[in-house]
């Protein structure tokens, strides 16, 4: 089973980087893997340590996708960051890393837990909005029919049931698409 | 903006129901709009409260959909239960209410809020589902084609991303629709 969520780390030198991330959890741990490279996984490597958050603010996973300004953070510990608005945070550090070409896996152990705010129940659009943030990440892969028409299904869930976090994040998405395929008829044209 | 939730509810008489809500919240209250007649308005009517309940076990939606046996719910004052297994409940009560032919509009207080458990991150299986029970529930008025069309577009989440109580709760859903198809295809042949 796959939660959708933002995994926050440090750098050697204390740059912040905030990424989606798919997780699984595996006898009370946390199982990430991380592309190669990337500064997700270098980060962890360097820090022992990363901060796996969990947030209802679909905001934060659109702003990640379509490279906006990232969102606050708050210091825990030194080389070690969470969002500062999230329903949960467990301070995850590495316990092993099973090495891969591609993804390694790494294994953490939650060291620390906090509560924020609880689960408001199930909101249709900030679902739309993770299936958009999905496809815009493979967007290069995708045709353009291909892309319009699930855009279009995901409308729906948006126009019935989004609030102003859901609606600015599905329109940083769409722009992002907008201006892939408008890149795409220009290299098409030229 | 609309939040999926069950609201569980008491007769006169003490029966339980069990019922998946889209709600919102309004200036600190609760709005709901039941459908005329329904078990949740009449027994709200009679008690003059409710319970909301914020689940992340897509069961509790599947099954009140594809009429299963219900889930276990907990008295918490007389005439007053909640899901014995939530992330948060509110005890609601009514505080006014708007007639309609259709639909009345319920506004209710929140009177009492636990917390039980923390938000585990969003997960795309279970967005599916909840979007396969809302197809469900418009079963009647749906072409096959476009039932099966939606039901494989989200699958794929199902397939990727899924749990065990996913995977149940879709397949009760998945019968229930094949058994509607099935008395279709039978109507047509008759």
């Amino acid at each position: 089973m796959i939660y959708e969520t933002i995994v926050t780390t440090c750098s050697a030198h204390g740059e912040v980087h905030i990424a989606p991330f798919g997780v699984q959890w595996s006898n009370g741990k946390v199982v990430i893997s991380p592309y190669k490279p990337s500064a997700t996984l270098q980060n962890i490597l360097d820090t022992r340590h990363a901060v796996l958050n969990l947030t209802d603010d679909v905001r934060i996973f659109a702003a990640a996708i379509a490279k906006k300004s990232p969102f606050a953070t708050q210091e825990i510990a030194p080389g070690c960051v969470r969002l500062q608005d999230c329903l949960t945070h467990h301070v995850l550090k590495l316990d092993e890393m099973e090495e891969d070409e591609v993804r390694p896996r790494l294994t953490m152990t939650v060291v620390e837990s906090a509560l924020h705010g609880p689960f408001m129940g199930f909101n249709r659009a900030q679902a739309a909005v993770i299936e958009l943030a999905v496809l815009v990440s493979r967007l290069h892969m995708l045709p353009i029919e291909k892309i319009n028409q699930e855009m279009q299904y995901l409308q729906i869930a948006i126009d019935k049931t989004a609030g102003e976090r859901e609606l600015e994040a599905w329109q940083w998405l769409v722009d992002t698409i907008n201006n892939h395929i408008a890149r795409q008829s220009g290299l098409q044209q030229a």
